[in-house]
């Protein structure tokens, strides 16, 4: 049987009549498949000079050519922009891009590693889930001499290359612009867990305040879970004070948005009397009504960073191998919810 | 060396005096290692009785408890949803779930299962891209003897089983509820592509536009990508018409959102003046000004049910398989933006 076209399956399925998935699994060494036919599969095979395909030369040399990422949940815009990042590059390499959720839960963090390795990944890219605070599974995957890089939600605890977000910076941006806006009493939502990104933007509130001369007022920072339902509390508290605040500014776009829903509802004026700000630039917040200020975490650009330092990894190997911190200012995105000045 | 723990890799190390990564490649047969460290590793790790973790017992088994997910893309709020479906199901199974995302291009697409077998998937679950029109690549993933379970975007040239929206009710709905609060001139936003969501989408318009003996009229159909600019687009086409619509209706809700742009924008009232509509109910529609009505896709129950058809197949194996189709009823969501007869 000499032909130009390369063997297939289905050649040797036809010449042994018996079905190509039959041959499939032969030759994958399925339990499910008797000795006699894996042995007269093999020798067809060879015959017929099959050339298995990539994938199968691909685990001989022990290389997938796949990253794993774990992200807490690939349907915030955000990790889905990282990404999408991480793709781009990952394409010019010739790799392949597995995602893996972890919802946060450190169990099935630890699940996810394992199976992600079982899956055969050449290495992993992820940021740390909010509830995590042992590194141990981590460790473990550097163990194995494979490269790992943390992006966004990052540790110290491991010797391990990072690309980080200027949370302080970020937050810093937006309280300045609101008192350039001639805002003097700026409210906060915050998280009280012990995730660094809120406590960097709490930070950056805080100083800005204090460079400008603004006392720090406890009654106006609210900490809260930031989503949307969290927003609308935290507003309704603001909203009960003695003196209302002139501003609101969210560590999260979904706590702005419920904000901005409290506030519309009463009849009261943003940006007039109250200007408000989020964080994160997700999709929606040019959708409302005013558009929303907020800040640009240029996630296309850290996933792309993140790829990169994966890839300068995989090449040194373990030898050469020196973690490196990468730390992106992020963009304040100005729209109409702020602007105080040419709305009076 | 007796001790009750468990013996690590580490401890093998320790006794070696090599690092626990060497320990690691060696059990995993790194070409980088030495046959004669190997061989130390290998022996050691008799001695001290050393048990390799689970994953590597699933390997030999030939099982990973992967299933393998690919969709167009994983930061679609409603891909997002699906996939958050059927993890829910997968994590009763004790199966973890991989993503992998074909960006709606065919030669990713074939990638994308060429790279998830390579992670020893145990079958694969899918929607398929908007461009591809040979499912050669899908057909030898069943030739492996994996189940394959598609949903949303499907075909029936595979013998499959798939979940699906009901595309066309969806729309007849939306279109009903129009004509019942007073429009009489509904446009429609619509792909012209050859996906059959948006054609069945386009059938369910005409014929409830049929059924309430009210004319299609061509200059009311306008063909664009659905994406925001699309919808501004044509909103601004539609302006051009010497008698304005009264309705509009768009296959999807970012299409609808650049025609309330637009229509805002011009200072024409929504819902008093052009009733609008869109098609997914991706979350930002709640957050628009007025909410924006449209068709929940049901995705959580889509992605459970997809994952239930995946387990039965998985337990049957190939020999018992029969394709089912199960098609899913979408809900109308009713927001101020086609509350005509209140806003009159």
């Amino acid at each position: 049987m000499e032909t130009k076209a390369k063997v297939t399956i289905h050649d040797i399925a036809e010449k042994l009549n018996i079905t190509a998935s039959t041959v499939s699994r032969a030759l994958n060494n399925s339990p499910r498949i008797s000795d006699i036919t894996k042995k007269a599969v093999l020798k067809a095979a060879k015959q017929m000079n099959y050339q298995p395909n990539n994938i199968a030369a691909a685990l001989r040399n022990g290389k997938s050519n796949i990253i794993g990422i774990i992200v807490p949940t690939a349907d915030r815009a955000f990790f889905a922009s990282v990404i999408r990042g991480i793709e781009e590059v990952a394409n010019d390499y010739n790799y392949k891009v597995i995602i893996s959720q972890s919802y946060d839960n450190y169990d099935k963090e630890v699940q996810t590693i394992d199976a992600l390795f079982s899956a055969r990944v050449d290495g992993i890219i992820a940021s740390i889930g909010k509830n995590t605070e042992d590194f141990e599974h981590y460790r473990k995957a550097q163990e194995r001499g494979f490269p790992l890089v943390l992006f966004d939600r990052t540790t110290d605890a491991l010797e391990v290359s990072q690309v980080l977000i200027d949370d302080y910076w970020g937050a810093y941006k937006v309280v300045e612009h609101l008192i350039e806006q001639g805002c003097k009493r700026i409210a906060h939502f915050t998280n009280p867990r012990k995730v660094s990104v809120f406590k960097e933007r709490l930070r950056g509130y805080a100083d800005a305040l204090k460079d400008n001369g603004l006392p720090y007022d406890e009654d106006l920072v609210v900490p809260s879970n930031l989503q949307l339902e969290d927003g609308r509390a935290s507003m309704e508290q603001l909203l009960k004070l003695k003196e209302m605040p002139d501003a609101v500014f969210s560590a999260s776009d979904f706590g702005a948005m419920g904000a901005m829903q409290v506030l519309k509802e009463k009849g009261i004026k943003i940006p007039q009397e109250v200007a408000l700000a989020g964080f994160s630039n997700d999709p929606f917040t040019s959708f409302t009504d005013p558009p929303l200020t907020t800040v640009d975490q240029l996630s296309i650009t850290m996933g792309r960073r993140t790829a990169e330092l994966f890839f300068q990894q995989l090449k040194a190997g373990d030898k050469q191998f020196i973690p490196q911190k990468t730390v992106l200012k992020p963009e304040l995105v100005i729209r109409k919810s702020s602007l105080k000045k040419e709305h009076k």
